[in-house]
């Protein structure tokens, strides 16, 4: 066997425990090797039926951004609007993302209606492409945060808008807005832990059957 | 910074590389400390809104077993007639789960209705639950290849039917048939590019705009 160290695994968890949703980047550029290296992680991630519906778009229009920023504002002004009291007071602190400042951000979406892999695996359960875009965007994530690299992942969007603004095909789906560069901070406990939001559970409850 | 050193970079492009779903399991156990070390990649998975939709069930009871079975071979006969010709006659060779054998089999779901994290990020993409879900089971394969364990994604069940067997509350909805072991033989190549059904793309494309 082709093995994998303790020491190897024993990094792999401490980089699964430090690595972290990013929204406050520094602005400085990321340099291209890096990212290419980083991007990989995305052609290695598994797909249903090799099917690899993923499709990576990388925004750098100051027009598109702008437009993907204002769907962000818009859509959390809304979700402000939906808590009451402590719930808003706390959401209004909170800083989402950071697509103002990241110097790269990627629009990753799922090609519903790729013919790759001639739909297997996906019969019963076709939310199997999205999924395969999701293993992606983790895979890249953990590779990147390897790299020290931050990433955040913008979920406060109305799709529809997005892929209408990005004028993409009518069959792809936006599975994330990504915003990488390098972080301001680092932290083993999650911003919305800090903030007083959530807590991360200290343990994972598996039931037997 | 808490860096992670190039040598655990290229370890971890390694891990990807060669991580595959794998099907083709060795019948014995699998020790519980193992185990519970790949497990808690669950536990540190990114979630929208810090929600953990997540909910793992290990099914041992063999009637369950069974009747995940039987669902598996009704999907995939299934799935069998809607191929004609040379992809017919390819699709019924290949081994598309390993759940006659593996020795460890988890039902992983999300909890749609889930009031952790208190709706954020999930607002305009309820979906990010699911994803989120999906983000941990991709941290959990990584893991337990890492540990020489081999992990497959069973995705050809009817998820409705799996869900009436296994009597889970009414607002789980499946993401994963997880089969767990420690696998026949290694590879690089992925099984389905093997066997001459689909093959892995030599590069990830980016278009910028």
């Amino acid at each position: 066997m082709q093995g994998f160290s303790p020491d190897f695994q024993s990094d792999l968890d401490r980089l699964m425990r430090w690595r972290r949703d990013v929204r406050r980047f520094r602005t400085d550029a990321v340099d291209e090797a890096t990212l290419a290296r980083c991007l990989e992680a995305i052609r290695l991630a598994p797909s249903v039926g090799l099917s690899e519906p993923w499709r990576v778009l990388r925004i750098e229009d100051p027009a598109l951004r702008q437009a993907a920023l204002d769907n962000f504002r818009a859509a959390n002004d809304a979700a402000l609007s939906g808590y009451d009291g402590d719930r808003a007071q706390t959401y209004a602190t909170l800083k989402l993302s950071g697509m103002a400042e990241a110097p790269v951000q990627l629009a990753v979406f799922c090609d519903e209606s790729t013919d790759k892999g001639a739909g297997l695996g996906a019969g019963t359960m076709p939310e199997m492409r999205r999924y395969s875009v999701v293993a992606a965007v983790t895979q890249f994530w953990l590779a990147a945060r390897a790299a020290g690299l931050g990433v955040g992942w913008v979920s406060i969007l109305d799709p529809d808008r997005l892929a209408r603004d990005l004028n993409v095909p009518p069959d792809w789906a936006l599975v994330a807005w990504l915003c990488v560069g390098w972080p301001e901070a680092e932290s083993e406990t999650p911003e919305l832990q800090q903030a007083g939001w959530e807590d991360r559970s200290d343990s994972l409850h598996i039931e037997v059957r």
